[in-house]
């Protein structure tokens, strides 16, 4: 199968989304908000505007939405990248370097100024936004995190797509696997990549994993050229970029039969990721979602053997970069998920003897229950 | 065909790189010396460890190496990947929360501590580190720049096969446009990544540019649904991971018999390029190799269309990340290039009626002259 190409984005749901910023804005009391993106983790810009700044040094690669509360944006980037940016928005776009004049144009003494993105944003670029703004805060501000977390119709139709190409990398995955003679995870990985693109993928959304064996010990690891073995657990964790939308997803595979303590992993993560899909109904709390999957974690043996299990949190929010800030599933946050985000559920398990596995589904909450935006099953092995 | 599975990086290639690292720092006056890279941009970590950081939110997205003057580094990241960064490094690891400390009790009062990735460094780490090490001062230093700028034999060799790929990316773009149908500028940038993969790539260097007819009027812009028309010029710049480094590289297509003024936009871009690999010799400085290209660029009338001819620099160091910091090639360095430094060079013209392209080559300077690790032509129409 191929998918159609992504589309760009309606003009109406950019507007739809200034003015639900702008609503916020007002609430809280702020002038201007300065939302910041790089060429890595885009979505406080592309939420405005289908530009993306372009991977390199300086500020080509660094983007920043200045909105006012009363009037449109304006989007700030590098001088090289400016006929292209007008090219992707009816809104101004100027250089980043004259930010500070605009700033110092549309703020009086009294106007509060949200950032967007300050975990990300550069210490240089940061010190000349306060300095440009000063005497008045630049207040760190999750306002647009929270209105980014609920997806439109528009938006989850993307999000769709690019949880079918990556059930699809997962399928490629799964068949190199099963047939596999002399495959290494870096080959498994590339298997998964072109998958995805073949399909209609833009980029594969993040550097995808793939752990067999002892390397399914650890979290998070990129792969290597170690040839898969009978009786490997492989950890994969691997998205699709479809347009600005991408998902995020993991499942294990068993290449040879699976080791009665493997099957008991591949189990316990399945049955725990189960729970957290019974349980999540409109309404819940985070940190309730949260307890669901724990649980199962717990109540198997591996409080030890899981960062879900020791409370790092057992989901996140996934929209147009593959992890978003809202929601975050942890033991936390008691505030209930709001109807439309969409978000993934995982639990991981990593042995230091048997080796391990993510399983990670990515999901949307609706207003009547839950929606499964990936299928491929979670349970692998031959 | 295919190239072997990247090999990892000797140990003796990271003990090498930190002695030239500490000799540089006790000879300016440095106790300590903080390297920062994040996911995107990983070369100032990379240079001592093959760990890279995931991508992803929070500090599983950082990494620092702190290394003392005096002796080994230690490799401070995430909680989520420590496992894993244990493996890929015989030297210390330690979580990113626990710097502070660390920072405490290597430093007194008079310790100097220099910053490598200032650009890149997110405002929360960089106001840690600077709390920690007070009143020490954090000084943002290219030392780490200048010595990574010069290639060793074996990084040397990885550059080749990473020159080769991006070579075989642009042999899929001419294919594919040869022989365009209904080809858009996203399908050839895809086949492009596509056969980069296949033929032995990580994955692409960087978001793959392919921008036809008029968008070739910008000089950086993404990939759009546009499709292919007779007489467009293409403007593309895709280069190519192999393992830890990466290759990047500029070339113009025309679809269909080019007109005269494109047809000397390509010779202008080609022989301005080709004035840089004449005069690329030991012992030039950045500025005179840089005002070898600017030159031609200007004299074919191109000083309004072209950042090269605008004095925007006319190329820039190639290794671990796509653009590193040094050599820059620009007007007003005027050191002399260092035997070793492997860079690219570059002719970026857009005119707005005529569309344009960048010809970029990359290129290793030795000792007895230059190497092109590129060999695809300059001059592509049919």
């Amino acid at each position: 199968m191929r998918l159609d190409p992504p589309p760009t984005t309606p003009e109406s749901e950019h507007r739809r989304r200034i003015g639900a910023v702008q609503e916020a804005m007002k609430r809280e009391g702020f002038k201007l908000l300065i939302a910041y993106a790089d060429c890595w983790r885009t979505a406080n810009v592309r939420y405005f505007t289908d530009f993306r700044p372009v991977d390199g040094v300086h500020t080509i690669a660094q983007a920043v939405i200045a909105l006012p509360a009363e009037s449109d944006p304006t989007l700030f980037t590098g001088d090289g990248c400016l006929d292209y940016a007008a090219s992707e928005t009816a809104f101004d776009v100027a250089e980043l370097e004259h930010l500070p004049l605009y700033l110092r144009r549309h703020l009086n003494a009294d106007g509060r100024v949200a950032l967007a993105g300050e975990e990300q944003i550069p210490v240089g670029l940061h010190r000349t936004i306060a300095e440009a703004i000063a005497p008045a805060p630049l207040v760190a501000s999750n306002l647009l995190a929270k209105i980014k977390a609920v997806k439109s119709p528009w938006e989850l139709e993307q999000l769709r797509h690019a949880a079918v190409l990556t059930d699809l990398g997962m399928e490629a995955v799964q068949q190199a696997v099963s047939t596999a003679g002399q495959v290494t995870e870096r080959q498994l990985a590339r298997a998964a990549d072109v998958a995805m693109i073949n399909a209609g993928a833009d980029t594969p959304a993040y550097l995808s994993m793939v752990q067999a064996g002892p390397r399914s010990a650890f979290s998070l690891a990129l792969p290597t050229n170690r040839v898969l073995e009978r009786g490997d657990l492989v950890l994969t964790d691997i998205g699709a970029r479809y347009g600005n939308y991408v998902a995020d997803g993991g499942r294990g595979f068993v290449y040879g039969p699976p080791s009665g303590q493997a099957r008991e992993i591949i189990d316990a993560a399945a049955d725990a990721v189960e729970a957290g899909l019974a349980a999540a109904r409109p309404g819940i709390s985070a940190a309730d979602l949260n307890g669901a999957i724990q649980a199962v974690l717990i109540e198997r043996g591996y409080a030890e053997f899981s960062g879900e299990a020791r409370g790092r949190g057992t989901g996140h929010g996934t929209g147009m970069d593959p992890e978003e800030e809202l929601p975050w599933i942890g033991p936390t946050d008691h505030t209930v998920i709001e109807q439309g985000s969409v978000f993934t559920l995982k639990a991981t398990i990593n042995h230091p003897q048997v080796g391990g596995l993510r399983t990670e589904r990515i999901v949307h909450l609706g207003a009547t229950g839950l929606e499964l935006l990936d299928t491929f099953p979670m349970r692998n092995f031959w």
